[in-house]
């Protein structure tokens, strides 16, 4: 094997540079949401957490938000401390000449993706920068310019262990966010100040926890569906055919002449059809189990299903038992780690979509999204008032059970959590 | 399997938390280099590149080791910009009151080291810190304060592709590093800040690219080998049995109480005496092939074997063919990735040591330590006074030869390289 040969087999998607098999992914022309209309561009300040923090919701939800940074100990670390050293980084001086290396968009994007399985990304996908994937204004209501040609996504998971061992809305849910928000953005500002080195523009697009210091100018669900890394999902977010959605992106918009990838079709829409789990299990209610509809949300003429974003914020803000929730990423039969039983799942969705009713119910039998507590490593802790203490209803993860054996417990989160997001007392 | 049954089994050795099964590995009551004497405190400034950077060895090699930083893209973009924003945040507040969590130390122990494993850390392992083991005095000759009990060792790897594609001295050498210092700093720092929040002190300790920005107070290698990480190997450095050198590791010193690890026995000190090919590989000619003597260098009353670690430094800073040099990590028959067939080599040389010539021939016979050009991503690409260019002598990898059968373009190499570091012209 030599390095034409490999190149050409990859080029011509009979070989992964990735640790999964993403070559056997079945490419398509066109995303398989259905775009309805024209799409609008809308602003950073709309999204939910920045309503939160700008006192739309009232006061309680706006204190829960700021308090959110200080309440779990290791999300503090994270958000509080380490998310807040990429920002500054994540743009800078370009190189004032070119370097000597191909302009062939080919080599260019197989370097790219190379450098970012090198620095441990789990995906790599580019794709072109639509305009009206950039935020029009930011939350000071200034406009957002990020005219770029590309958008390489960058998507790094956290650990199964730790989904494994969650409920999804415990004391370590924002944590697994955290831990892949970080990790995506170190090889983000990474890959942006290489490509910058090189004497092209680039900019890392990144989570900081704070919605007052610039962190993405970009929308990611869009740029991951484009990029080929995943499908629109039930709950309304990219679902990644080896990943689910455990997993959170970083961006690098650039100039760097790019070859984009193409979007995907692993079967996601009749799949999400069909199994609605997370619709079921969403302790907030904010996933829907009806078939399609328009949203009207921001993303403007998405086919997608109708999802209460607001209560999902809400809930994730006043959540007293845990800190945020992902309770639709931990019940997703998606989720799962490589094996090759779970390849032949693959296959079937892919190519017999009738069968899956019967996936979902064999997943179901197997207790693939139970939470198991005897893998719990953390600690539940709550900050109240520069105090740390043991939360008074610390979930010792019992509880959780599939929606066919409800224990008494469960029962009662849910009658708590289906009604109005749980103010603290 | 219950949470107490699963803590038990961590507890007595019969099961492993990390990716490796290191519950497996021997441990032994003392280290297994011989400490023939008092170990005495040493300078900051009297390591190699500090040595360098102070001009102790003159304004060529200063000049170099001040372009190292901007000489490759991607080291720049690693150590010249991410490489700096750890620093700020390795020590800070600790939080006014303890957190109401257990203090049994196996338990903080076990909590540490999953919390470790959960952020994406490749093995951990803990010792109490030795005074001997904290540098005396920083570069600028102020006395370094460090006196937390513990020592948390927190090893990255960077991945077995490129290191397999590289020839160890080439453009991406320094990258590898960086990608696993980083990764690193990131988890330390990540650490360190929960523990405080927790109510204790913790400071990170990190490789910083700047003599003069603080990183480490510590000195990593005998940290490795007594948190049970490795054994010290003939080139110097600390060898993890799963790993080899293929790693950098990150430290977080603290107060809080943990339960030491013990030191590791793999069969590592016959195998060394034996294979020897770090010092047959060794561009620069440092790494001695005679057996043990007495090492005087700062680590005081070590037995190691003879290293010439001013040589090392110089030919690293004046590689003119590459970014720095990892050529013994590169050779090294322990820097493979998991298979169930090295396993069966790892239990023949803790077992029985008169086979290790035996595995060191099979290995070269397998041809284990070549570079394999086909697998080559980045580019070659030196930056000389403001303008980025193909070195003039990009090495092409195909030199890469077992020693049997050196090349003319290895055996020039070679001949450069074992009389005085090659200067540029």
């Amino acid at each position: 094997l030599n390095a034409a040969t490999r190149f050409s087999a990859i080029l011509e998607g009979r070989r992964s540079i990735s640790a999964y098999p993403e070559h056997k992914v079945r490419r398509v022309a066109q995303i398989t949401t259905e775009v309805t209309g024209a799409i609008e561009r809308i602003d950073a300040v709309k999204t939910g957490f920045a309503m939160a923090d700008f006192g739309a919701w009232g006061p309680v939800i706006e204190r829960e938000e700021e308090r959110s940074e200080l309440k779990y100990p290791l999300s503090y670390a994270q958000k509080g401390e380490v998310g807040a050293i990429f920002s500054p980084i994540r743009d800078g001086d370009v190189y004032p000449e070119l370097a000597p290396i191909p302009d062939d968009p080919r080599i260019l994007s197989n370097h790219i993706k190379s450098l970012g399985y090198f620095l441990k990304a789990d995906a790599v996908g580019i794709c072109e920068l639509p305009q009206w994937a950039v935020y029009a204004r930011d939350v000071e209501r200034d406009p957002i310019v990020c005219d770029h040609k590309y958008a390489i996504v960058i998507i790094s998971q956290w650990g199964y262990e730790t989904t494994k061992a969650s409920t999804g809305d415990d004391w370590i849910s924002d944590s697994e966010s955290w831990l892949s928000y970080n990790e995506s953005a170190h090889i983000a500002c990474t890959m942006a100040s290489y490509i910058r080195r090189l004497g092209y523009p680039a900019r890392g697009h990144l989570q900081t926890g704070n919605e007052h210091v610039p962190g993405y100018d970009v929308i990611l669900t869009p740029l991951l569906v484009l990029a080929g890394l995943g499908e629109l999902s039930r709950p309304g977010w990219a679902l990644h055919p080896y990943l689910g959605g455990r997993f959170k992106a970083s961006v690098v918009t650039t100039d760097l002449p790019l070859l984009p990838d193409k979007p995907i079709d692993f079967g996601l829409q009749a799949f999400c059809r069909t199994c609605k789990r997370c619709a079921r299990h969403c302790p907030s209610r904010s996933i829907s189990d009806a078939d399609h509809k328009i949203d009207d949300y921001g993303y403007g003429g998405y086919r997608s299903y109708e999802f209460d974003w607001e209560r999902c914020t809400k809930y994730r803000l006043m959540n007293q038992n845990g800190a945020y929730c992902g309770v639709c990423v931990k019940v997703c039969p998606w989720n799962k780690p490589k094996a090759w039983w779970h390849d032949i799942v693959r296959r079937s969705v892919r190519s017999a979509p009738r069968l899956d009713p019967l996936w979902v119910k064999l997943d179901e039998w197997l207790g693939y999204g139970k939470a198991h507590p005897e893998l719990k490593w953390w600690f539940d802790l709550e900050e109240v008032d520069g105090h740390m203490r043991i939360p008074p209803r610390s979930p010792d993860n019992a509880f959780w059970q599939t929606e066919g054996t409800p224990t008494d417990e469960w029962k009662k989160l849910r009658a708590d959590t289906t009604t109005e997001p749980r103010m603290r007392s």
